[in-house]
């Protein structure tokens, strides 16, 4: 049972977040399930800067952890049960640089790293960890994620 | 029927675009339809130039509108009939952008808005919005879309 | 054949590269193929440099289709033989450009020439070339790739 994988790792999940746009934050279809890019929010705290500049090397790994998180939080409130994802597929990392910076793989390691310790093999995916312009109000990571639910 | 909802938005679909290289405009594949980025193209009309210096973010919101038809366009194209359009899953909206904007998920509703318009529920999509540092040719938006289509 | 056909082509496919953190290069899941973002790197030569400043769109161009060819071996390593692909469906063609660059549809056109020389009609997808401020260690291309498996 994730729930109780949850409890072992100390893990509580943020309050879901609001879409920023005219779109959902996850939407099932067909056995699929997709998530919207997330950044690091947890309630009304936000984590922004470009990374390379503002943030850290480790800040960036955290901030992509707390994106994994309300990832997880968010795709809790739409299936109800993470138990449902029998395997999560494709992780799209996106970073938000400052010039020079282009260790986007140990910063989005932060999120993989979580996926990997709450579902094991099921949280194993395919990845692009990239280094962006722009991400929406500044955040320093933006994360995507696909997967695919238990018939 | 689409059709008669695009008549009744008083939309017409611009003519379909060709690929800009090795690939095509919209892949049907097992039941799902793959469209590659698109920009702001109708007929021998592009809109270029970088968001937050160029072009304003309602203009780039027009465009990312502009956009959405010219994706309508090629599916129309590619399916004959937008009715088989089951369930648009995806759309990942990229906007050119110019250093301190950050604004990319108002820019990409010109087209989720559109979506939902024309499909209602069916149009409904999980999305990111993210800044690029060049789209090709000079555009200022780039949006790429995944549906899933009837049985 | 796939093999006969890379053997006409003179293609010898290079070492699979080794994921650059904690992911999976290469995800077989469901009838699906996930490859995770790769890069011009062929056993211990990787080329690096930004496009538009320090590699000319040719050179770049030919960065895509090593890119391709790390593709493939990944590809062939995960999958025993490149045979059991049924349709390449979506290329993400990343390029990491330098300020005023913007044919990135030219440059990634070399790993989607060679997905249609080995796989012919098997090979054309559906496609996005854009450009990023930055890629993990300054590679000039990632490309993302995603594939249907014979059932």
């Amino acid at each position: 049972m994730i729930a109780d994988r949850l409890r072992e790792l100390g893990i509580e999940l943020p309050q879901p977040s609001t879409p920023a746009g005219s779109y959902r934050n996850v939407l099932v279809d067909d056995g699929m399930v997709y998530a919207s890019g997330h950044g690091p929010l947890d309630g009304d705290h936000m984590v922004t800067g470009k990374v390379g500049s503002d943030l850290s090397l480790e800040q960036a790994r955290d901030a992509a952890r707390m994106t994994g998180l309300s990832l997880l939080a968010s795709l809790q409130a739409e299936l109800g049960d993470l138990d449902r994802i029998a395997q999560v597929v494709r992780v799209f990392g996106m970073v938000n640089v400052a010039p020079g910076f282009d260790q986007m793989p140990a910063v989005v390691n932060g999120c993989s790293d979580l996926l990997v310790e709450v579902f094991g093999d099921r949280g194993v995916h395919a990845r692009s960890a990239v280094g962006l312009a722009s991400l929406p109000f500044g955040i320093p990571v933006e994360i995507e994620l696909t997967a695919r639910l238990r018939p």
